[in-house]
């Protein structure tokens, strides 16, 4: 088993680059830089029912991984999670085919695993021994993690209100760890600062070409789990935008080794974002090209989708407009109603950015987007576990053990 | 595909049960109930190769679990959990075979989720509506979550010190939530009391058949795993010890279908307990067969080690007899070590239980009790995300933006 990737192309101008050597973005233009592999040669000699006997993880697609060699793989046992038909909810929405993909089920607890592990197994191959990004709090605590499993130096920036459960899993796996009294954009300066000081790689998103291949599995998993006939609609909570561009690029691959159903389109893209940071929306909405200037005095309790300037907006508005796709804004307060519908009525204990897609799928069915039996995937990106801050436990009252056998309800 | 049980027995007098209706403990001599299978039959429907297409979930052997008809299975895609190599701390230990098994990697992020699975699931198919368990955390979070799922109510009992992420847990996924000042087996008492009052069925450990049959797969997991051929040895955080008790019935099971390898032996199974609370430790040494009376003022870090008398002590310390295997204590820093160890060395980050396997294999290193070319397996059974409070996280310097280019190490 080996990687098929041929070389980096820059997912703007084109321009290629070398893959066995350090790249970060696109010198001629600063776009991201995809990895490009030789799907006529794997073709012929990777087919999916290879895929039968592999570990239930995202490296058992790694022929179209970019890592070259095994012992490189930097893994936690990480992907492949599990897709959740969601029946109670669907019929009350009159859903037919309602399911959920549950990134909530992954070392670390949230989809930012994806791309560390493919990120931190590359730069490893490259013999890179310093990383750093700037972070919300999740990448942060994916890149520490990975990091501490390959033996390499992690140095992660955080906006001080970063949530605590992401602080200490940086500490934790031994990552070093500083805080900034600004947002995640001004801890990114610090990145490029010690970028230059010290020589370290940078993994912020979409800043390096490897995070996005990991994300990229998103789509692969969901094509495999389906029996390779791809759903007719994903609603996907967007912030930078990763995810959304990579499973895009997954279902084209997909398309050209000839592993989908002939028959079957690829799914519509939906990008849900809060009200308090909705710039993806807006500029699709505008019908722009991207998204012009940031969204001003971004808020929102979904921390992982409040992202004012996608570095990705270009990508992330091609991929929903090409897919006949859509962008829907929800309410925060929608957004916790989603979070315990999904936990009342189907036991799931997503994130919630993951719930902002229920909240979302609600706005298509009113206004008539969705066709009642179309077959629709939510993606949860994260366990709710990792949230204690969203959810207000009211004040539950003590009893006294003397009180056991004349308790009434 | 279907189940192949056939009846309950007593584990303690082997008075047998009809499996079709609801059933508890015993009723002549207290002992917990086993499922007991067909396996004459199944050795010959049921192949170890049919498992290779099926999802990676622990209902993957489902003909060899309790549930009878598959439209009862209630499942959030739990199960088959990554086994990881840790050759850093196994160099540094000497040791050249040296695995994690990683329980983290579950829904509700512990071990708990495999009992609660099919226990629920069986629940579901006997028709039972009402459920209420005694927990110290994260047993009850995994009833609510299952319970939710399967649209059955839950009331859980827990001791006011349980840990805040469960409690907010619990009520998330919409169960009943009552705080008890006292410990577990005070909270029990109320579940006795409402049993009978309200016709609760009961989920606590052990007073119920079928939790027992979920933590069972723990061993056919660990076995698939390693394809077929048992590691020499595992060390197990044992509490309540129904996985230790799961994980014997599994091998046995497995040896009476022949799909282990003829010459491989099983495992030798190591109960490693806290100081702070370590009655099975203390019972073995002392060549008891049960542990007699409770641990005196049990107390440590690992809460899920802190049962002072548990109910199956007596299996418990037969199959650590009959395995040839051992039993150690650990100190409460030894298991913070441990955490850190396993974070920074390796990246996992598992919970105080899990770490205290890694504790107690220090000591059988140290006694000569292990060979160092032995295939050895800790199991983590849950996250660290879920122990927060365990992380003493130091005071962090937050850097004012206008630093950001200045910025030294």
């Amino acid at each position: 088993m080996h990687s098929y990737i041929l070389e980096l192309k820059c997912s703007r101008c084109g321009r290629k680059y070398d893959a066995n050597v350090v790249q970060s973005v696109c010198t001629s233009c600063g776009g991201t830089l995809f990895s490009m592999y030789d799907i006529e040669k794997a073709k012929n000699k990777f087919a999916k029912q290879d895929l039968q006997k592999r570990t239930p993880s995202l490296w058992r697609y790694r022929e179209m991984l970019p890592v070259k060699i095994e012992k490189n793989i930097v893994t936690l046992g990480e992907g492949y999670t599990p897709i959740t038909r969601i029946e109670r909810i669907g019929e009350k929405l009159g859903l037919k085919q309602l399911y959920v993909k549950d990134d909530g089920i992954i070392p670390t607890g949230t989809f930012k695993t994806r791309g560390m592990t493919t990120a931190i197994s590359k730069v490893k191959e490259l013999g890179i021994s310093k990383v750093a990004l700037a972070s919300a709090g999740n990448a942060g605590g994916a890149a520490a993690t990975y990091s501490a499993r390959a033996g390499i130096e992690c140095f992660v920036f955080m906006p001080k209100d970063a949530p605590e459960s992401t602080k200490k899993e940086c500490y934790e796996m031994g990552a070093h760890v500083y805080l900034v009294d600004g947002l995640i954009n001004d801890a990114g300066k610090f990145v490029v600062n010690g970028k230059q000081k010290y020589g370290w790689f940078e993994l912020s998103t979409l800043k390096e070409p490897y995070r996005v291949e990991g994300k990229k599995t998103m789509g692969y998993e969901i094509a495999e789990q389906f029996d390779w006939i791809l759903p007719d609609v994903i609603v996907y909570p967007t912030g930078g935008g990763t995810g959304l561009v990579g499973m895009w690029k997954a279902f084209n691959e997909l398309q050209e080794l000839g592993w989908l159903d002939r028959e079957n389109k690829k799914p519509r893209m939906v990008s849900v974002q809060s009200k308090g940071c909705a710039p993806v929306v807006k500029a699709f909405k505008e019908g722009k090209e991207s998204v012009e200037e940031p969204f001003k005095d971004a808020q929102t309790i979904a921390g992982g989708i409040r992202v004012p300037s996608p570095y990705a907006s270009e990508q992330i508005l091609k991929v929903i407009r090409a897919s006949q796709g859509t962008a829907v804004e929800v309410d925060d307060s929608e957004i916790i109603q989603s979070m315990q519908t999904l936990g009342k009525q189907e036991g799931l204990n997503v994130c919630p950015e993951g719930a902002a897609t229920l909240a979302g799928l609600g706005k298509l069915i009113d206004n008539g987007w969705l066709e009642k039996n179309e077959r629709v995937l939510l993606y949860n990106t994260g366990s709710g576990l990792k949230y204690p801050e969203v959810v207000n436990l009211p004040k539950l009252k003590v009893f006294s053990k003397e009180v056991a056998y004349s308790f009434e309800l």
